[in-house]
């Protein structure tokens, strides 16, 4: 049985990266267009590709220390030798996502830009296409790295259950250190390039977003490449493995009989669910004479369909596995699956230019700047409740139908499960968010190619859509990510329990000060993290101010299109101050489990887990939806509303939509990645913290 | 010797009343300046007492439906009847505190422009000694409370001490539920009059700031009045209140043998605070020449002096109630008051213009209004960090000094000992900070009156130091209120213990999903209310404007002064809209904890009690913080860097000093509100939810 069961989710990872590579092969076939399209598409690739070499040796450092730290722990006793190699699979396979992502999208920008010249439903075709072949790279990888690690430990190395997600959880932080550079580094990079051409573009000389007078303008596309997609994919591929492995991991704890069959269940739900996005992507398609809704409705049948046929099919898995008294756990399933769905519809509430929210917001720009900031951050902090409440239901139900009231550990387990749930349908849920940045892109080029207007239209309704896409992809990625918090924080407990300490409940009582001590600090790590990633965005922003205005200073012919401006020194710029820029919040990350372990010791741990989880929560839906709704009210106003482009109200809206930037694409997603990065650290030094501790 | 103990508390409580007296007397002898003076200074006062009474009528409704509640579960057994008046009595010292406040300060608000007239000192001496009224009747008021109850609980009605701190504690909750009311109507009160005025009078009309001619200008005027007077006054008489009746509580549950003595500790050391405060006030004088240093300095000597006279007090006290093995909780007060210092220090760091972040953030505006709200949001979410680490190594310092290693009970104690110490200088701190909105009314009062410049700059010189000192007030109520919420929800729990329930360490373990949902809904609602408060900044602030612009409009010769605006009016319109507003967020309080309570049971509001308390610290840090920020990086502008007045940077400053008003005057102040009331609802319906609770 456990053979067929890893073989399951072998082939799934196969299928996901053939449905890759036959995607990938079809996009391929599409046609560049012009001569000067394939220019501009090659001065972004290769800018993309300059910079994700460069973080990557910067982070190789990084990995190279780490590996060095293990393996030093592996020697004195307090980690196994597969720890480090796992480390750094983990790590390679999220990197790896990312760039294949990023290959493809910076391959498709010029195909959808052509394409569109064609039609809206062509265009569609192909920036879909290309997002799918990311969303399929995250989910093949990462079961690809799951399943043979499980062969390897199970068949070669023969462990036991336990000692085996005990691994697997070590490339769980090899993948979030990975996806945490690459989330802020990328982060940083396109958000400094787009704040930094539009405020001396736009505002300053008062030339059109993407005019290729713009010396930063291919700075600002680079940036689409390598924070919204090569960014994402790690990001991504950090949540979906991390979900698996620690609902793995806390299904050895609750079943010891069945150990191996509760281990494969997350597994084997994950790909099904691949199969099952596949069959969705087929039912994305939409008709010439589209609208947003259209476009939207095209997107949602293909991702509810996925949802609905896993949700059919997780039922017989569940009873088939571990018997009918078990079906509670396909409720947990389920509830994850629900409560996804439903924060997405939320966040798009709360974003969307076609609700109430966001249209009141823009009508805040009317008494200028400090009202839509105002309303803005108000809006943002409301937003929180409706998740929250969401993810509290989907907590008990989960716990509670799993059996949870009869034992603490079945009803960890569920909550895992729900994660499970939730992400199952990640594959096509990604392509639709990772289309965004294609269309974002193909517009870049349309406009700096001189193609048509109608060109233009038909990217900018793409590129629309992917706004209200990306800001669902993003409520549905922090509400997973808050459930796999809570299920690594569990796997801590079991993981210091199996390295020898004598743990009470008392211990992680919020009556125990140094619970709470823990989780003040934990509390406190995300408004840091948010703090220093927003700062850098700022400085970064500002270096390229300078450059850009020095250019539109210094070379003559510029604003008459008579010289070119040096695009390549402001993607070089964007470059060195992003890599410089994520170095200090990844290593706070990594060191502060650490250090508040060796201080506080592991119940200090538990309370910073918990801290960090609940207000990173918070402060990711915060940001995401507060930097949403400013960007469309911006885009609202453009619409005409309020006085349309370049009135006062307008001019507002820039200003929102500024402070937003770095709010939803680098500090809030990166937080996601954070709350896991801190759980994940602790498993790994938990042995170290349990044997020496100052309290 | 226990009835000496009260007497002790009593007749501190006099003293301070009696200083109030004299000081108040004495600034009645100062002169009020010129009729045009009085005559302003009497409108303000009347709009100010219009304002009062109306919100005590709107008070008035909801603490008779709350008697009526309190009253049926008495009925029912669920409470004793000594709640619902103890309820009332907190309520009604409450806003008399405010009250009394209020009307020094309006009566002192010419006076102190008068003796500007004659020179700083002397102007410092009118504004100081009003601010002492408030911060001696506050104090004075809240041990008179406390005494008085425990003299009838004890020697009238025969109670034991555990029944004593139980119907103590529901004046808590009267105290915090009219406290949130004050502060919430007076914040927005306050801050929709002043933003109102500024967008249309400073940015549209181009008039200066306190402008007779801007029909805003009375209503700003009163809105100090309210806002930073009576609802401050309201707020900290709730916190000074709250800190020693949870002490009470906690000594009564760690000293079953040493009960009243343990219970009367903190009473007696707030007695001790009330005299050192007054010895230090007659230290605070200066001379002519005084730069804001010099005048910062001389506040300072008066709270150092104070401080550092109970630090020595209170040691042989301690030795001589519990006897010298109990020294430890010395310590404690000792970590608490030495805490709330360190936290006013780093709120004067990060937010006064003499120390870099601020002056960094000014620099901010030289590429506009987004980028120096991004950097005010980053300052003032870094500037958690110092208040977290300083309120972490108190509470632990705190707890393992005074026992804690070896009795929980005995720790708690410590750590509300901790929050008594840290305010026992309340009665001096709150007159540094009291002092303010004086000078600032005297400020507006010189302008509209027309007396010669140097009068403005005296009063403005006493203003902007009064920025300062309210910074530091509001760090300093921040921290407290966090270790009183701390000692609150060990109180509630020792109240779930008395009324039956069958409590284990297992009920508030980070492993119990209903811990955790509580958690999550408790970390969610200081988000909830701040976005709740700052809306209706916004929506009050937009109804203002319309005002205002109306009169510009209507009022003919208004802008050349041949016609008077109609002041009144914008009085009236603040005042609506600030009642309206103000209830909803206080419904929310009162009703969530009940709801939470009868859902997830009495395990789900202790995790919702954590998690407001440590959301709401961050919080309250944050908005408080990047508030005052702003608003010091405007000024240090007007000082004449970056263009100075007027100039693109000015204006940039000016959109980040009005986003910083809701948050520095409104939401900010009333979480530290909110995260106390939550316990106290929680400890008043505690009987009610252990009997019916759904899960």
């Amino acid at each position: 049985m456990e053979k067929y069961l890893v073989l399951a989710t072998f082939v799934g990872s196969i299928i996901a990266l053939l449905f890759v590579v036959i995607t990938a092969k079809k996009v391929l076939r599409f046609s560049e267009g012009t001569p000067l399209m394939q220019k501009i598409s090659q001065s972004i690739r290769q800018g993309a590709n300059a910079y994700l070499k460069r973080q990557y040796s910067v982070v190789g450092v990084f990995f190279a220390c780490m590996v060095v730290v293990l393996c030093v722990m592996a020697a004195c006793g307090l980690l196994t030798w597969f720890v480090p190699f796992a480390f750094l699979t983990g790590g390679f396979f999220s990197g790896l996502s990312g760039f294949i992502g990023m290959k493809i999208a910076t391959a498709s920008n010029c195909r959808t830009a052509n394409a569109c010249q064609e039609g809206l439903n062509r265009g569609l075709r192909v920036a879909f296409s290309a997002g799918s072949v990311m969303g399929f790279t995250v989910v093949g990888l990462g079961l690809l790295d799951i399943s043979v690690w499980f062969f390897l430990l199970r068949f070669v190395f023969k462990l036991e259950a336990s000692a085996i997600t005990s691994a697997m959880l070590t490339f769980g932080m090899g993948a979030s250190s990975m996806a945490l550079f690459a989330r802020v580094g990328g982060g940083i990079f396109t958000k400094a390039a787009d704040v930094g051409a539009d405020l001396v573009g736009k505002v300053e000389a008062g030339i059109p977003e993407d005019d290729p007078r713009n010396p930063a303008v291919i700075a600002d596309n680079v940036g689409d490449n390598v924070g919204d997609v090569a960014g994402m994919g790690a990001d991504l591929y950090e949540s979906y493995v991390g979900s698996i492995i620690s609902a793995s991991a806390l299904g050895v704890a609750a079943f010891s009989d069945q150990a191996f069959k509760a281990m494969a269940i997350p597994m084997v739900m994950a790909a099904i669910g691949i199969i099952c996005s596949i069959i969705g992507t087929f039912f994305v398609r939409t008709d010439e004479q589209a609208d947003q809704r259209t476009l939207l409705k095209a997107l949602s049948r293909g991702t509810n369909l996925s949802a609905i046929l896993i949700a059919i099919i997780a039922c017989p898995l569940v009873i088939l596995l571990l018997g009918k008294e078990h079906l509670g756990l396909y409720f947990a399933i389920l509830a994850g699956l629900i409560a996804g769905v439903l924060i997405g519809k939320a966040t798009e509430y709360y974003t969307s230019d076609t609700f109430k929210p966001t249209q009141d917001l823009s009508s805040k720009s009317q008494t200028g700047a400090a009202t839509i900031i105002i309303g803005g951050l108000g809006l943002g902090m409301l937003s929180t409740a409706v998740p929250i409440i969401i993810v509290a239901i989907c907590i008990l139900v989960a716990y509670l139908c799993s059996g949870g009231a009869a034992s603490t550990g079945m009803g960890l387990y569920g909550i895992a499960l729900a994660a499970v749930g939730m992400l199952s349908t990640l594959g096509i849920t990604l392509a639709t968010d990772a289309y965004g940045p294609v269309a974002d892109n193909a517009g870049g080029i349309a406009e700096m190619a001189g193609l048509a207007p109608e060109v233009r239209q038909r990217t900018d309704a793409l590129d629309s859509l992917g706004n209200t896409t990306a800001a669902t992809g993003k409520g549905f990625a922090i509400g997973s990510a808050a459930l796999t918090a809570l299920a690594l924080m569990a796997s801590y407990i079991e993981k210091v329990k199996e390295v020898g300490a004598d743990v009470t409940f008392q211990d992680f009582s919020l009556m125990n000060p140094v619970v709470l001590v823990g989780l003040f600090i934990g509390a406190c790590l995300p408004f840091v993290f948010a703090a220093l990633t927003m700062n850098s965005v700022g400085r970064a922003a500002q270096s390229v101010v300078l450059e850009v205005r020095r250019q539109f200073r210094e070379i003559t012919g510029l604003m008459d299109s008579k010289a070119d401006p040096d695009y390549a020194r402001c993607v070089d710029l964007c470059t060195k101050a992003s890599l410089h820029e994520m170095i200090l919040p990844t290593i706070i990350a990594v060191v502060c489990p650490i250090v508040v372990g060796l201080i506080l010791g592991y119940m200090g741990v538990v309370g910073m887990l918990a801290g960090a989880t609940v207000t990173g929560f918070l402060m990711a839906i915060y940001m995401a939806n507060a930097g949403g709704a400013w960007d469309n009210a911006k885009k609202y106003i453009e619409a005409g509303h309020f006085g349309g482009k370049g009135s006062d109200c307008h001019k507002a809206g820039v200003v929102g939509d500024t402070v937003g930037d770095p709010f939803k694409d680098t500090s809030g997603p990166a937080i996601n990645i954070l709350i896991k990065l801190l759980s994940m650290v602790s498993i790994v030094f938990a042995g170290l913290v349990v044997n020496f501790h100052l309290l």
